[in-house]
């Protein structure tokens, strides 16, 4: 189930293209599909959703978020409050 | 629809000439058009207006904004809260 | 007991495969296999669970933990509130 | 109405002379004519006051602001609430 | 009573294999046998303990401390309220 | 009245051996003797005095400053609360 | 009264067995004899007192103290609260 992950930057390649959930410090989370990262976790999400407490607040778009103020980045298929 | 995404500055570099939500961290947002940024994320906006709760809190015209305050930078065109 | 653990991270690679606790800033507990790791000590985990106060509060899955939110990483065989 | 500003800092070279605005974190807020700037955004201005809510609160006169605490700089001239 | 401590890394070096007072920002303690260090302060305690006001609140075993979140290391066997 | 001020740096060389006043992050405030300063803006200060509301809380005397809790530093001349 | 004091650290370095009072960030405050340092300030102090409104708390002794954490050290025989 988990394959070809050498490096945590793996990880993040192998979700390229696909729906993940990020936790930002403060409580801000965003569901969007991830199109771009660099070493720094810059990030872009794409159709990216502002979350609150599982519900969506507001539809933000495409967005580049910066990677300082990222805790997690997940893949959304393989967490169990998406099933 | 998203094309030539390959890496995070690219969303920036398509977004130069165009509208742009910044968040800030500690709540502060900023509206305008995206004239420049470096590797840092240092940015500078034309015609930037503070925001708060989607109002307009005051006009600030060209600014430069430090890159490490930033959390997200979002083409205004893309969110749905715009349309 | 402890063997083989010259530097810090030695530690992070005997625990490879294994399940560890991994404690964020802000109170965030979490509790996964331990797939990968950089010297920023940026981590994966599998099957994560998001703790509080013991309980599980919520199945991530796989995850990608930025190091800078992380104060401490630990075997879960090794604590005694696991047995 | 924006011409030459390529990068980040050519705002602030073209802003050398004139006053500036100059938000820092915690809500502290300078105006004062800026006379120099580095790459850490370290700026010196002259003449600069403490500004609380609009009004003048203190004269510091010439003054060396650390770039670190700084979230954005701003040319007065440009901004509305200044007309 | 003091010998060979040229520069601070020194004193942890020292304190290899002995019991170490280790205090985190946020008011978290942990008490264990400090068994390897970097540069970045990077830890790793044995038979770690997380302490609250002099007691011990869990065990902890083996674990690896994140550097930057550290305030101070103490040689336990040199700290008065150890006597 | 300002004068080769070519870089922010620039400023704190010219107030060698006078009075500043140094703001730091939290409040705390100084007024001393600028003896020293480097790239960090560390600084060394003689006859410092910390003050609260204008007024000398303590004389700490010579003090050494870790340049990443400084906010700004402004010659004590320049500032018309000193006259 | 202050002589070969060239760059911040030389204070330091005049200062290495005798007596400093270090302020961290968040209050806490240490005595005790200066015994190391580096460049990044990390510091080894003997017979450490955590101080707390001028009262000693708690005897530390020996203690490594991350220059992060540091706001400033002081010798302790120029403070005029020590006479």
């Amino acid at each position: 189930m988990v394959n070809g992950i050498e490096r945590p930057l793996d990880l993040l390649n192998q979700s390229k293209g696909k729906e993940v959930l990020v936790q930002l410090k403060g409580e801000k989370q965003f569901v969007g599909t991830l199109m771009a990262f660099d070493m720094h976790i810059n990030t872009v999400l794409d159709n990216a959703k502002e979350m609150h407490d599982g519900e969506v607040k507001k539809n933000i778009g495409l967005t580049f978020l910066r990677g300082d103020t990222i805790i997690f980045i997940s893949p959304a298929s393989t967490s169990s409050h998406k099933k």
